[in-house]
């Protein structure tokens, strides 16, 4: 049994720290949070301790490993005190919003060749997995062109927009990720944004709306659509092309249920809304190939460098948005 | 060049006469209705020829073949004369309402070995012929299981009702050839009927949804269902199942575009609706079988035993739903 | 928190041992099988008791309810002893083969007013339910068609084929109870049967593929069709069909991914296959209903009455087979 | 009736030839072609007259009009020479491959206030009209993304190839005219390509993978892709996207067949192949348009202008491509 703990007890924390409460692998030793009464109150709902402070947890040695889902800005350091400590990290992304802390991060660790997987879930769908292992299987042959669409179903809260970094660093990284997952390293970046959902965000001088394409080292090209708002649910899939082919992965609705009537034919539900519904399988999956990885002794992935990949086609992005230049990305010196 | 006359000018015998008149191997030589002003329009749309009585039809030698489309109860009388007059015949279903009326009329001009096809224009479909050639060409093996869904936008005007002959005989023929088309010849019939669309037609002491099961004599079992209304359209659709596998066939909308809201995703069209928008297609493809076969000197199909045979089993559907047994089709003396 | 045992460790014991495990309300307090090594390895893997013997169950007052998934021959008096001990009672269908000894089982038992629930976990299947749902709110107005689409994958084993109790009792009265579902109350069964798919189940006097057509007391017509034997994985399928329109329900597959290549486009996976898979969240659901009804005291559904309406379809269809005649179903004496 | 003739008699002459001659308001006087055999063929197939020189035509007052379908180099003098004499003009795409002869194209015949249409087929098709209408028609509210499918079955000829002026304004031009029809001017192109198909592409400096984004005045991103090879068929797809939803316009098949069997399920067919399948009915569609608006004087649509328009935007797409630069349009000074 692996003894976990989980920080941040927030929506995204909670949700981990139940998955892992029922975990036939894992025994959820304490929650924490930087506000005790949600870490109390998500204990008292599992059972199990709330830790009254970090030190608790990093001196505790039945605690081989934590997940991290506490507020962007602390990844960095707990990384570092959780590596230091000589935990085994599960961190939700991004590693940071700034590229240079979060390399800095790395070198400091490194050396301790800590094991620090990045929780970018939509890699553990078991659709996007599918695909991906068709894919790379050569069912379409060598990837030539690859879609992403992702589009949540409403813009966050005014006062998490403020702290997110921007689409690119708090959405669009998802789709970075998916890129990679896909496509393998990223040579180019162009990027277009626009303001169209809500005047809030342009007046906080971010996007909403994206248009990306990558050009993958491989040749491949991908381009990615994002929205900060879908009526008809969290908008989610893949598209794949080859010489042998195409294969797409789909939203998954409530239901089967498809609905004829005088006004349309075969209507279905919209799709599941929101992530916790979209990827509950995904971020079970997530924790399985942790877990498994941690008790086998195997790498993890993705794994920090990913998580440091992605936050770099996110800032050159940014860079590309602003000059309307073609961004390179320098190799990877993994 | 085969030389044609259509017989009726109503709804299908105008569309018969404008694919006739557009077809690349026939000349349509003249247009004949009961009412001399429906042949008289007619004819000035399409630059024929209204003939002023049948005799002119009859005696004329540059009319090889004739299109019946009047209505049911003339159909007899025509198909004798016509063949007496040495003319091929595309004649539209059904061949009489009564089976024995229909039987006799063969007994007469059988001996002249004549030309008479059937206008089950559903066999020309594009869909349902692919379909019945894919599951004949063995890619599902033997035919196990078929289900037939036919259901019309609304129900007819009351006063064709008064004379169709009944829904197994007006409508459900369709499904029974359809039946026959992809199951071959048939054994058994159970049928169940119901008048849930309009209080009307049960007035008349017909039904205007039914339930039916046959038995094939391949041991294939057959379900048909059929309602009078149907909201979202003209519902045609087939189903069938084997040992290696399932085949369908759907129904068509205008467009291809799908729809995503709040209330729904992927909502597509009302289905095409009516017959004449259906089966476009189907019908030209009949004219275009009815025409190689009789340039070529090949037997048309479906040919004048279907019609019969399709008959016999709306009669005997109506003997099921009287006693509430099933009743066993002789084998057909062919 | 709801004290249960579980009778029979075979597969499907099995799988409600383990929802019961987990579940939030309940405290699975004992698992007991005929055969004690199944009963221990159950017990072993779920960290509960292997009861020695029924009486032990009959006799513990932490024990206040019992799921029944032995054989089929031993659901009678099981239930009895059950009741008689006091306990409430979830037992998988069928209730018994021979529907008079279940109704005189709930002759015996009817006056402790007991608590019996009857498994027929489709009806907890989240899109059928949500279906029925909007059936009965009226989406589609009043119900006139429903096609039950249910296929197995492949026949049970030989030894188990020779004490089912044929389709009707196996297998459709799964589909006799959706009818219900669905239609309610229903007045008269027609039934066709072939065995089309292996030899050795016509040897056994049984058929393997059914067309059935139900009469419900509402007037709506009901359509069945199953076969043993589904190459493309576990069909299930509802369509419904009134005034307004039309809902279906169709097949889950594992991923939404769909493959387009040179032999064809849009292909989607085989679909999921079996009950365990394609009712996975049905089983939970019909635990969660069970649970909730005991709890709050309310009566459960469906009942030992559902299970012997369904039961009482299931001799119906055989005679409907075996006469060729409509049968009617008595009014329910509820 | 409208008096057409059509010059270039090559498989899109013909078939426009062949749609004319059918046409209930138009007189196909003659057809021309370079190759005096091309047209005579052409003519005896359609019985009209093969034309001797264009001077024949120009000098005839029964041809109103001219549908010009010769090789893209001669559309610029035909167009010329066709207004000077008088006649409405509709042209397949491009006007020119280069940009400048365009331009000085549309100053010489301004003058005349010619009637000249441009051949954006796909602006007639069903779907996609359909889809522009709703959208226009304010479905989804306004247009924030918009995403371009179109990928060829295969590569043509080498010998077109050397010719064809390159992907952008071969190819690409139909979907910046698509980008123009549903989003309006566009304001800046980005363009990232590849030669991922066929080596002998890139031989040529070509490539035949693209993946594009512009930014439309109006703040909607569209991007397009595109690829020269599609082995499950031609793939022409649209999908808009705004405040209020989303309309997708997918492929057409040959049948609406779908197949189920161990390997897969709901496997439809290839998508129709190639243009003259896909499009046939975009391609009368236009021709009424065309005839329609010379009949009554009205302006048509998409004109010269428009196709001046798509072809600056091939031309920025090839400068953004070739520096890695967001290309700016200037604002149309129409």
């Amino acid at each position: 049994m692996l003894g976990m703990a989980v920080l941040g007890c927030g929506r995204i924390g909670r949700l981990h720290a139940h998955n892992l409460a029922r975990h036939a692998h894992v025994r959820l030793a304490a929650v924490y949070d930087l506000a005790p009464q949600a870490a109390a109150q998500c204990a008292a709902e599992l059972g199990v301790r709330a830790a009254g402070s970090l030190e608790e947890i990093w001196a505790d040695p039945a605690v081989h490993g934590v997940l991290i889902a506490t507020s962007t800005d602390t990844h960095v350091a707990l990384i570092t005190a959780a590596v230091q400590a000589g935990k085994a990290v599960l961190c939700e992304k991004p590693v940071d919003l700034d590229l240079g802390r979060a390399q800095s991060c790395w070198r400091e660790i490194a050396g301790a060749h800590p094991t620090v997987m990045l929780g970018f879930n939509r890699r553990f769908d078991p659709s996007f997995r599918a695909l991906r292992e068709r894919l790379h299987g050569g069912e379409i042959g060598r990837l030539e062109l690859a879609i992403i669409t992702s589009r949540d179903p409403q813009p966050p809260p005014a006062g998490y927009l403020r702290i997110c970094g921007g689409l690119f660093r708090d959405m669009t990284i998802h789709d970075f990720d998916m890129a990679r997952y896909l496509a393998g390293d990223i040579a180019a970046v162009q990027a277009v944004g626009a303001n169209l959902v809500d005047p809030a965000i342009g007046a906080l001088g971010d996007i909403d709306t994206c248009a990306i394409t990558l050009r993958a080292r491989s040749g491949a090209l991908v381009q990615i659509n994002n929205s900060r708002r879908s009526v008809y649910g969290y908008d989610q899939r893949l598209e794949v092309f080859g010489a042998g082919g195409m294969l797409q992965a789909g939203n998954r609705c409530a239901t089967t249920v498809e609905a004829s009537s005088a006004a349309h034919t075969a209507a279905r539900d919209p799709v599941l809304d929101f992530f916790i519904e979209r990827y509950t399988e995904a971020y079970r999956a997530e924790l399985d190939a942790f877990v498994a990885a941690v008790e086998a002794g195997r790498p993890v992935s993705p794994d920090f460098a990913d998580g440091v990949a992605a936050l770099e086609l996110a800032v050159a992005a940014g860079e590309s948005l602003a000059t309307g230049r073609t961004v390179e990305i320098g190799a990877a010196p993994r």
